[in-house]
């Protein structure tokens, strides 16, 4: 088992994330950014809680334009926020639905920005605001002088490009959960049902050294699966099943995002032919995976090569995306996605088809882009489906 | 250990379900509500997946006047929904940034009320909007004849008081970690860290059947411990310490959300009257909890208990709240809430006091309301700090 890295960053990551975004606001004419779900708190601050996992209390931070965020919060989390390189927290008394922090809140941006200025907020695709709608109007209604700006692009531009430290969190985890995958011929067999198939996996992943296994979705049916997102059934593994587990694992708040195929005793011809033809597919996506290239690069690369298997569709509307603190990040491998890769930028590369009516074979591996060409950070699967 | 309940509900619950929602839509002149967020899709569908954590597609469900509930989803979603027993299932090719989902979400809209109407939309307490605020935005400007009005209230009401098959998931899934915790001094020893100690516990859980430890959050410290939503550290468990944990384990989509304290070796004289304290507060909780009382009363049964015990206050802003598909639930125990217990609701008691500067102690138990008086679902813990 490889040894863990350091939990947590040195103070400087946070420093220069807050510099890099203070910079593109500058730019955007943005006078500070307001914050309000896990994974940007988390990417300014190191602010890490299952606390979020509650809907009950709002969590605030202002990105300011100069100097440290402010984490406007509910008191419970004072002293964990204490530990971060934050010191500017501000907190009220929560639960207190009549006024969930939206006046502290108000007073904190207008002593921040003064009487009007503009507000960034992540309007953009794969966000939300995380407070209810009524308290967000009511803020609105106590800024008069404030226009908001949608930053949601700087944000993502930021937390595309990985730090070597982050990086080296998620190669450990994937580290870890291909030494399980490895391992699984050892321990799983025809006979279990597929909640016990889940439940020894999970396991395994914790034994080895993961924090949580967040996200584990798959099955397992004759000859092949039909869905790739449902839990687990109570259906016994039989000989002629093809199985698949998907699993995004977490290690000091960084997942992986990979996928192993099984099949129990024997395998269609159509199955394995299916397999190895998103195995090629994921060698041709690595193989475009270069600094220059576009996500809709890596897209025609990979679905060319499912085209030409006989593919008949793919209902998961995408061949990979980005990783690193959430399952799934921007961007997206689909034709319609101009963004350029960059060193330092997590990807995952997923071609899945359609092989046969109601049967799909989806293989999912975890790269970093290089200036020098890509890098593993899951150890690649095995080029034929392996029959166990 | 028990023998789990049945998965999944009999479609008769859904249907009950949206029949109610229906009936207070009409009293509230609501045409059709809009849901974005897990559990609401999930409370009228039976749609389980964990696939919600990843932030790129938002997931839609209408709640028309008459009729079963319709889904607006990305195609990934298309199988594991059509195993529920709702029919009309729309989807669109996701990721789609351009136009996730919004055009769909409008023509449906429009052929479910029409060119105008009350749309109900979560924007209350605990609430938020899971899709992009840029497509909220353009979605109202597609539908000029439209209004909202806040549903909240509809929505807290009906979940609030939970059915008896319900119950019987989150009784398992307390029962389950009851056992879990009365084993605790069988694998949990001085010397391990706190790192050790979640994953023991973790995997406790997993092999006693729980579906996954969604939530583990808690510590230990010498006397006491500070806070209580952080995550583990390296520090060993020594003699002298007091640990706690705090879990939502999951059966089924069903939460418990309880915790235990540990001493170690040898506790202070202050910390074994606090944990007496918070035990005596959940008493007087529980006494309180019945048909016809509010949170409020709740909130000052239990606080009186410890501020006659010398609490020196407490960060977490409540004394327990409701529990079922979320680790917390609407209502809280608070001395503004006047929520009035019903049958059949779940709650959490969970008095928590500083007893030293720095060092809290927190206590938590889930019980079920009933006409004939509150039942717990936890195993009670022990009346006096466990020293192991």
């Amino acid at each position: 088992m490889a040894e863990a890295p350091v939990r947590g960053f040195p103070p400087q990551e946070f420093a220069d994330r807050t510099k890099r975004a203070q910079s593109r606001m500058s730019e955007a004419g943005i006078d500070a950014i307001l914050l309000t779900t896990e994974a940007e708190l988390r990417y300014f601050s190191g602010y890490l809680t299952q606390f979020w996992q509650s809907p009950t209390r709002p969590w605030f931070m202002i990105i300011p334009a100069t100097g440290k965020p402010i984490a406007v919060i509910p008191a419970i989390g004072a002293t964990c926020m204490g530990r971060t390189w934050i010191e500017d927290i501000r907190t009220w008394s929560s639960p207190q639905p009549e006024d969930e922090g939206i006046s502290l809140l108000v007073e904190t941006l207008k002593e921040t920005i003064g009487t009007g200025g503009i507000l960034g907020i992540s309007e953009g695709p794969e966000t939300h605001l995380r407070m209810p709608v009524s308290d967000y109007r009511r803020m609105m209604t106590l800024l008069p002088g404030f226009a908001t700006r949608d930053c949601s692009a700087i944000l993502r531009d930021l937390r595309m490009v990985k730090s070597e430290a982050e990086i080296t969190k998620i190669a450990h985890v994937c580290s870890l959960v291909s030494d399980v995958f490895e391992d699984l011929p050892n321990f799983i067999h025809p006979g279990m049902s597929e909640t016990e198939v889940f439940q020894r996996f999970k396991i395994k992943c914790l034994e080895h050294g993961v924090d949580d296994v967040s996200y584990l979705v798959g099955g397992a049916g004759q000859g092949g699966y039909g869905d790739i997102i449902s839990p687990p059934s109570e259906r016994p593994i039989t000989k002629g099943d093809v199985l698949i587990l998907d699993t995004g694992c977490i290690f000091d708040g960084y997942f992986c995002d990979f996928d192993r195929n099984y099949a129990f005793g024997h395998a269609s011809d159509q199955a394995k032919r299916a397999y190895e033809a998103v195995y090629a597919a994921t060698e041709a996506g690595v193989a475009a995976a270069q600094v220059g290239a576009t996500c809709a690069d890596l897209y025609h690369a990979m679905q060319d090569v499912m085209t030409k298997a006989g593919a008949l569709g793919n209902d998961v509307g995408r061949l990979g995306h980005g990783l690193g603190m959430q399952l799934t990040e921007w961007p997206s491998n689909t034709p319609q996605d101009q963004t350029v890769l960059k060193p330092n930028m997590v990807m995952t590369l997923e071609p899945g088809m359609t092989f046969a009516p109601g049967l799909v074979m989806v293989h999912e591996e975890n790269i970093v882009i290089r200036e020098s060409g890509p890098e593993f950070l899951t150890r690649r699967a095995s080029p034929t489906l392996p029959i166990l």
